[in-house]
């Protein structure tokens, strides 16, 4: 009796921990944002408004809701604001406990720096882990006002853990010029769109691999609510079919979407967005 | 003297009733809405921001301001909110009336169940209407927590008084899978987009036709104002095309647009986009 | 292992049922708001937002996190929006069923309506129950638009209930004439302000009573997060005061706050305002 | 047959213009605000929020739905934005023509420089009137960017055609340090609040008098919906008190309330304060 | 001269006035706006939301912060709202000295009406200059409400200025019927995309070209930050490949862009897409 | 040195480095925020509005455009937002410079945590510091998620600095019991209000003093632009007060405002109340 709503959980991922293949959750911090915080909010978002959300998806024809479905939220971390290496050191742990598990880690930021924590425990159980970058930016600067854990510096903080040709960015159309540069002798890009998913996919076939996705790939127009809108970028259709395409044919360890920054867009659409990227991400995997 | 611009219509739907082919009117309901409300405001917030269009289609190359185009706004209803049942039937008596008149209904809403008493009375007049149906989503809910008349269930409660065959949806991209699976006996159903309309609309050629737009069917970045925004729809010339195009080719009898929620954008653009696909829809009419 | 904070419950309200005096729940009602709907959201968004409060009140010296103070947060019923009466009987079910486990209930609503459920199920256990009432609008219509369950004619439904002179309404600023005629016959009505509150706690000391606020007695300076707002309210410390010295006199056996409509207040004041004066109410009863 | 609620009207304002003692109209002109415009939109935004107030006053306990308060709403004047002496022209026509047929004119501005207008023509009619001025700005200096016509020197231009010791400025907060030297010696001014209203009234018993506000003269909590706000302002009820004594105490035979910018106050609770004191000022005229 | 004290610049524009190629300047004037002003807080928004942007764009694969694109902000000019034609003398001069340095002056809008007063200034020294024009309307009102100054007029007025065939207009898909008829005769007009800009950029590829942007050519998906939306525009990335296209084949001698409201947009993601157009239009003139 | 350039200032700021007396800057800081951050934005967002407000207190009837009053606006430090140990030091080692050139500091948060860093500097040039702290909050946690560097600690950072029997606080109404409990031994509070303020003026007179304001102190009604509102505050005028007495009495050798996170208000009103008290403290130093 008297059993109401009241664990809040992402559309569809009721499972019990034991059962659940995939384990969802937040990690909200947006410490490093240089111009608009505000990411912190976004899973916590993200789970109220599912509400408005299908647990079907007619492109899969799958079912969040299906038993065969089993995705457990573990809820947000709680993240000290002030200290991005103790926040990271505590995504870290977190996710290397899922792995230790047996089961999948699918992120929620925060801030694009989030997803360090992540591949460093994916990469302790996947030594030879390929990461895929859906992005509007680089990611590559070396340091950021003499920071070197920095949104702005996240991929070349993976790139020192992984070495040369193991990331493959898409979508990407800002950085700076001397980012651009380094990024042709050290890693995959294709910019503004993505053109050559197909060829990379093929090759990573057997690979295991994590995905992570700036939601500021997207076009302003169709994601406004993010903290550096960048205009230029691709459309949701776009990035749905890449998603699940991805999905289809690679072996996916671990996955994040970040970057939605919800207060940014009061009409909702981009928690939508960010809402029907992660269940179909969530199917797919 | 002392007449100044107190009276506020549609922009150019300044005809006397008697001379009117076509009656606009509001009907501010939005009492189902089972996730964020606020359509109510549509109709008023539509007349007040038509200012910012001009009364001139070049697209068709004809004006509202024209005399050959006698529209007359009606205003809006006076609905009860908390009885759902009593607003729908003083709905269907209105337009019920404005058919006596040998007028074309086409009303704004509202929430999408506002169409289940239009077309009901279409239905009185023309017993062997056809519904040309854009949205999002099905709207083929049996009841909807344990409600008969809901905004989810609206063309399923149409369906009830046309059988099978008579309904044709497009832009689909959101329902149950029980939705889907039911649709294919019962409804003609394009997903995502427009593809086959030319086709529906030759079949319907001397057909009278009722035609009533969710304009969720909409992707979210044109169309954010909204109460569920559904990610991955059609773009503005996608929806004013096929506009145009049907009502150039069917027998359009009456029509309504809904789920424009104004609150959730501020920047206004979904309320221009209403208020443009009203204006191409009464000049095509 | 992998237990995050993914219950969300108002601050402080972590009680396992069974241990609890108070229940607090949600009651996401806004079927019959004639004017701008959203207090639905209150509840959801008060929980979330209490993050940003203490436990601690130093105002009582007293503790939401105190084992002393033992509230369940009970979550939200899941209410038919379309269908008023289904909706109360709904609540007045679950206030029944706190009755009968010997605990009381504290409503979050929702539109003022909800408050007649709760009031019903507090009759049958107290039917000696008074009524103090919080409101800048009288409440007293006998319909509105027909329906006699309304938002603006609660306060008239519960009289038919109580009779009169078990009603004891503060604040009250708003209304038609006939409510404020009617008033005078019926119930105790201090117009504008809590003048003479003390006079009626006094009166009141040993009888059950139920203690209904619609925050909009505030002045919408201090809560402009509200349906209809009206000019001339009282000031947080003038209600807090009121809540405060209630609570310390009388013994209270049901209460509940209504009418916060969140997203007219995008500052996030008003949700504040509500959660303060929530926690000072659980802190009192 | 066929007529639903689309003329707009201010609520209950709805006396035919021949029966009509007062005519309140709106003057929809912000072309010199030098910091932020939107005062435009003012009226049509009050009409439209009007209708969640009532049309009785239990403060007056008067009603303006009462056939003995016969008020016209003439709409809004269309004005030149980009010429405000054509403007102003226009407002003085309409006015005089208002005084012609021994009505009262109430107008709703609009930036404040539309004061200058209606006074003008208030002065045709009675040479001997006297202007009383709630306001937080001194709106005194002799020209502004250049510009003689500019809402921050209105009553300057005023007091050009009244002459020394007719205008009674109350609430002043801001200025120019020359503009508080200058008034000593042509006009009567308060600071702050309304101290010495009494007196005022008491002397002006039976001269004509001008009613001038700027709602700005509220402090930004109460009404941050305006151009320029201005901490440290009266309270609604200290308006509230003043407009209704001045209101009992002289013979009003013009007023004004100007300044209301509604969207810079996405709650409505701005508009409503403007409402509440149309109203009241409307019912006490 | 043209020391304007203090100024925060847009991104990367750091030259010293004489060492710089191009001038930038703020024109914030919108005074004619008939239907939502604010354009005047384009320039200082861009400003300082260009801190988000990068001043490398890898699309022309130049940079802003190089020492070969010497850019010099001026800041914004101040500008009597209540009176246009003194403010369009104002820019006039000022654009003029910019000439008689031997300076290609980049002007930030207000409204489009800023434009008549710099295509004056550049007539004045090239007297065969040719106009390309970016817009959703016509602007070929010969008077609004009476006014021949007018956002509406703009082309009108220039055009009276240069004569016929020498403006080209692109994106149009509004106006009034006689524009459209009007503008067969006397300029060129693509309507609703860039169809053909290419075969005029041929024609014009030695006349000194004059680029007036409104940026409301681009659909209200992408810019939804502007007076008066119009569905139906082009897209980013159409934008940015007329620009860049235009900047590249043409002797560009003066540009603008105009109608940035940011106000309209609280997701910045308008003003995130005028710097980057104007970012691409600084590094391609 | 100190030499930020093309820096808009505070309104009236614009006296050269070497004449100053006064030197304003901003310190952009909400890295520890745990709710809602966005004070980063505060001083950027003041000066650019205080261009409506007036150089001219008529409060104090002096004005900051005068000549004897001399302040430089040195703009905003650029700051490292994951790192606050970093920005602290940045931080005092500009506030140290400022005192080395003997003149007064006035900080515009950011954070509450940046007042660290400026006592610290005003404490090595005047060890025998006294602070008068206004704030809702005590700000005495020991720690907050482990982390010692927190807005919610800074008070207590700030003791550890002092010694017992500095600080003196006002306002305070909310914090854990813990902090209630330890204040009463180390510091002087005073709850709620501005009570008692007199008597340790007097008792101050010749002692060096910083003044830290922590602007939520203010009602939310009065500044709903901040973090964590927290209702039952004080008025505009009772800050206004406090600050113009103290600044009277005491020998003011450095202070701040901080808490402002305009995003919170769009109307501005808040970011007007920082401005205003901001142009006092500015005037009364």
């Amino acid at each position: 009796m008297m059993k109401n709503k009241n664990v809040e959980t992402f559309l569809g991922c009721d499972s019990e921990y034991d059962e659940a293949k995939i384990v969802v959750f937040g990690a909200p911090l947006d410490a490093t944002s240089s111009f608009r915080p505000g990411s912190r909010f976004a899973s916590s978002e993200m789970r109220g408004d599912s509400y408005g959300l299908e647990t079907y998806s007619p492109y899969q024809d799958k079912d969040l809701a299906d038993e065969s479905v089993s995705v457990y939220d573990a809820g947000d971390l709680e993240l000290p604001f002030g200290n991005p290496a103790a926040a990271l050191a505590r995504i870290e742990t977190f996710v290397g406990e899922i792995y230790e598990d047996g089961k999948i880690p699918v992120m929620i930021g925060g801030e694009h720096l989030v997803s360090l924590a992540s591949v460093k425990a994916a990469l302790s159980k996947y030594p030879d882990l390929a990461i895929i970058h859906f992005d509007a930016h680089t990611d590559l600067r070396d340091e950021y006002l003499g920071q070197k854990l920095s949104h702005a510096s996240v991929i070349r903080r993976i790139w020192e853990l992984t070495g040369d040709n193991r990331i493959y960015s898409f979508g990407i159309r800002s950085g700076e010029k001397e980012e651009f540069e380094w990024s042709k002798e050290h890693i995959y890009m294709q910019r503004y769109d993505f053109g050559g998913l197909q060829d990379v996919l093929t090759k990573l076939k057997t690979t295991p691999v994590y995905l992570t996705i700036d939601l500021d790939v997207l076009d302003p127009s169709v994601f406004p609510g993010t903290g550096t809108p960048e205009p230029g970028g691709v459309s949701f259709n776009d990035l749905h079919r890449a998603v699940v395409m991805a999905g289809s044919v690679l072996r996916i360890v671990g996955a994040d979407i970040t970057e939605l920054s919800p207060a940014y867009d009061q009409s909702g659409a981009s928690t939508a967005v960010a809402c029907k990227i992660l269940r179909e991400l969530l199917l797919v995997v």
